[in-house]
């Protein structure tokens, strides 16, 4: 199978696992031409997640990729931030200097508008945050829906939840915006935490990356602090649910998926943020019209080699 | 195991499964003193139900059980009912002479409050409906929850749904009903869609059912009827939902359980009548101070062997 | 006008307006044979305003009015008593001895079903708290709805509320069990926080009760606890919202009325509770078919005689 | 009273009376510097509406005040226009060619920022329809809400409504971003219905304008139109809500106001879209941080002699 190389809007909250999807995407620049990064309030506040990227690129001294804010809330309520899981940084474990490189100064749903009228071809979009900035792009720039190939996003789950037990923390966070993300017609790659488990790095494997260079050892104090709650949580492994999007990506052969109807609840005290995979066939259940393409399982030991290779890359190249 | 002899009350809208299910417990009058039955608004109107389970027991022969119906409608919407599943009489298939005996004229939960109170033991509920009239029962009669052994029943599904994707076609009908019953506080089993879908009857076996006897023809009948609807979802099966908290009650251990926290979602378009089972664990999830039994697996062959030897026992005493 | 003698069930939550509603009740047999006393949750829980009920009927030597308790919450919510205004008891003020009197035993929904089918002739109904029982009664036996004269109800407003900026305290409570009582098809009166406010005791006419007999005196110390929380809202006069329906249903021609289209809003932050009154006309808005008659405005001076005249029958009968 | 002169910036979906009000604005140069007109899915769709405003400007021979195009359905559902009232094009009745101008080609929301980033003082808004753009240009830019003097708009009702029994026609179309304006913070004045009712025009006045020049004939054209809508209601006089917040940035003198707690009812079938003016007081009634200030009544006579001569002066100006 051959993977054509995109043009990519990586749409993030960092994050651990938001930075170690983008490492992922940096080191594959035969899939992925980056052709900027916008924030989101979700894992933590706006303002540190943003920082968060302008650190990790400072430090591993990756230039000319833009960084534009966005939406420092979802769209009807205030962020809940996910500091019990990634700290008071929102990217706790490494330490990094405050950063030198700034953002774009535009609005992220600007800078998404202006880069994509630009475009001469189409844009993926990659959302690993909340869908707040995704969801309000498009509905404030519906005529370039036509210039988006796909929304590949990590977010929802197939049968249970992590924030709730019926939804994921992302659609959770603003299941409004990405009820406008579903219902906007465009093909939908959705990476729910069932197939995300699966693809977990073992707590073996992750102490090898100390023995690799600059960037691997970065990763390492990534997977350190965040594998703690991943440990405390009773897993035996460490779940980097951003990068899966963006290997399907590049390897969809890896995966297993399928074309599900998904509806986003927006409403109920148990289930707001309930990706409604439907399932149901049968005589009295119509058709979709509108299927999405829902990752379902990985083949773990390729997925993770390619992070693994990525960290080889990374050193190599900015070590 | 030693399982006691229980006084039950059977709730039901009959409903082929309904049917079948009761003759179960007909036929197992070691396990089940059936105090009465009393039906509800479901699977067809209230009056349909009522008459299908008149006309039961007078073709059967039963005498001595007491029948009375309860409510027409789910406590806040009028009743959708499933004429495309169980035919217009609620109970097509067989072809039964209108009904001579009749109802005690009291309704539903007058009838249960009487015979609660006038039961030297606890009784336990056994609903195969909507919740409309144990809901109901409980909010109007609160004192007498000490009264009840437990509550055994259909609905619900662990992961998805059938009359939505997400909701189970008798919770679907009366959640604010049903959120009453799951947060009375009182010992609830809940045989969800996945374990009713596992004891399944084989087409095949199906057949056998055309050479007993009386009794057993009837079922065949109900079977034939019923079955078409199972084919025509792909099933290679009639799932015949309403016999499991029945024979959870008298075998359970043939079944595989959880203790699950379960919470009722009434609001969403989606998502309104979702049970909520929460498989979540880890650092940040309260521990469910009243989890429910979830049935989660069965042995096939030992539960509709079960069926088939209360057929058995039925074609000889009642045929 | 002649107004005819009716068989009435005054449901209640008492309360110091219910209470002086009950007695204007009792002091004008000529219009009102009262079949019975429900209790409903609402100023304060269950058991204390069924007490109040029994104390007061105790103290004045009321003997042959049969009390029944109902529910204890309203039907999807627990119940918000007001003690801010009504105190612990939810009758402070006056000093009585614990009830020598019961209840019947029965609930108040079956004590209405006997009643009502029992009575030769239609029977109205006076509710005066919440619409739990109302609500519930109707949903439980809708063939009785042929038995209902009407339901004449202290509860709503036309145009803002109390409780909320547009929410009345008695539908607040339990805005579920209103819509099904609007919803019923039976004629509405309806007395809204507007009309009943019009219709207020001045502070100097209620020092005149303490000149009066026991049954006068008794009503002194229910206006001067009562009064100061109207003086605390700067009014300038005791509003007893209860008798409002009452006196209606004696001398309509005190009022005047309009013929309303009136939904109740169950959902929502801040309209949870609204009597939706419709004043809307022209070509857009379609007829009403089942308007209510709603109270809009009382001729005081009348109004208030009313109650006088009450004391001073009761004085003389019971003092 | 000394009124500064204000830079604004209108929001519209002409709509008759938005045409009418944004000529007001035209006429009082002493009182408005007009930034721009943005437009809004309301009346009428997007396209038609802002062809509207071409169309006039071109008619007019206005020059120099951009326009720009926002949202073309609310934040949430899509929109429901009002050709009921309107018309097919959203200004019936003047026979209009096809405009020759055009719009500045950036989103509403971002003609905002930049004109609002560059102003040297504070902008004030003046929206007249649905407040999808105002609700998501605060939304995109939260940081300019300090450049903003105050809102200015006509939306909702103070007891009733229009669209709904509870609710107007601009608050219902967007409730979730009429949500986001009002709790914003922000200084707003809302011209409710009540208000803007007073301030009719009397049919009797209307022929007047026949009389008049160019503009005259023009407003006395879309008059005669809407007018027709208003004699169907059975009211005495036309309505020209929008002029009513325009009016009273100019002359204020002219109203009596209230400063009141506020809040927008986002859910419920009857109420989504109330605004809850909350005119409680008392013991209970916690006090408002942020009040409104609602305009309760006007003189009329001197509100519609702004009308006659703004369009005196156009009529020179323009004619």
């Amino acid at each position: 199978m051959i993977v054509k190389k995109r043009k990519v809007i990586i749409d993030c909250d960092p994050g651990h696992d938001d930075a170690v999807a983008i490492m992922v995407a940096l080191a594959n620049p035969q899939y992925f031409d980056i052709l900027g990064i916008t924030t989101v309030a979700g894992n933590q506040t706006l303002d540190k997640v943003t920082k968060n990227v302008l650190k990790m690129f400072d430090y591993l001294g990756v230039r000319g990729i833009p960084v534009s804010a966005g939406y420092s809330d979802p769209l009807l309520r205030p962020v809940q931030t996910a500091g019990f899981v990634h700290g008071d940084s929102g990217m706790d474990g490494p330490v990094l200097p405050e950063p030198v490189s700034t953002t774009t100064g535009l609005h992220a749903i600007e800078f998404m508008r202006k880069t994509i009228e630009q475009c001469d071809e189409k844009v993926t979009l990659i959302p690993l945050g909340p869908l707040t900035n995704i969801g309000l792009f498009l509905k404030t720039y519906p005529h370039l829906k036509e210039k988006i190939e796909c929304i590949a996003l990590m977010g929802g789950s197939i049968y249970g939840g992590n924030i709730l037990a019926k939804a994921e923390f992302n659609i959770f966070q603003d299941p409004d915006c990405a009820k406008i993300v579903f219902d906007s017609g465009l093909p939908i790659i959705m990476a729910p935490t069932e197939c995300c488990d699966e693809g977990g790095v073992l707590f073996s494997e992750q102490e090898e990356f100390k023995k690799g260079g600059k960037v691997s050892r970065f990763a390492y104090d990534l997977f350190e602090y965040y594998g703690r709650y991943c440990a405390k949580n009773g897993w035996d492994r460490v779940v980097i649910y951003d990068m899966t999007p963006i290997i399907y990506l590049m390897k969809p052969e890896l995966f297993e998926t399928q074309q599900l109807r998904v509806d986003i609840e927006t409403d109920g005290k148990y289930c707001r943020g309930c990706t409604v995979c439907d399932f149901r066939g049968g005589a009295h259940v119509e058709k979709c019209e509108d299927p999405k393409t829902v990752l379902t399982h990985v083949n773990r030991e390729a997925f993770v080699q390619v992070l693994f290779d990525a960290l080889k890359y990374l050193d190599e190249k900015y070590g």
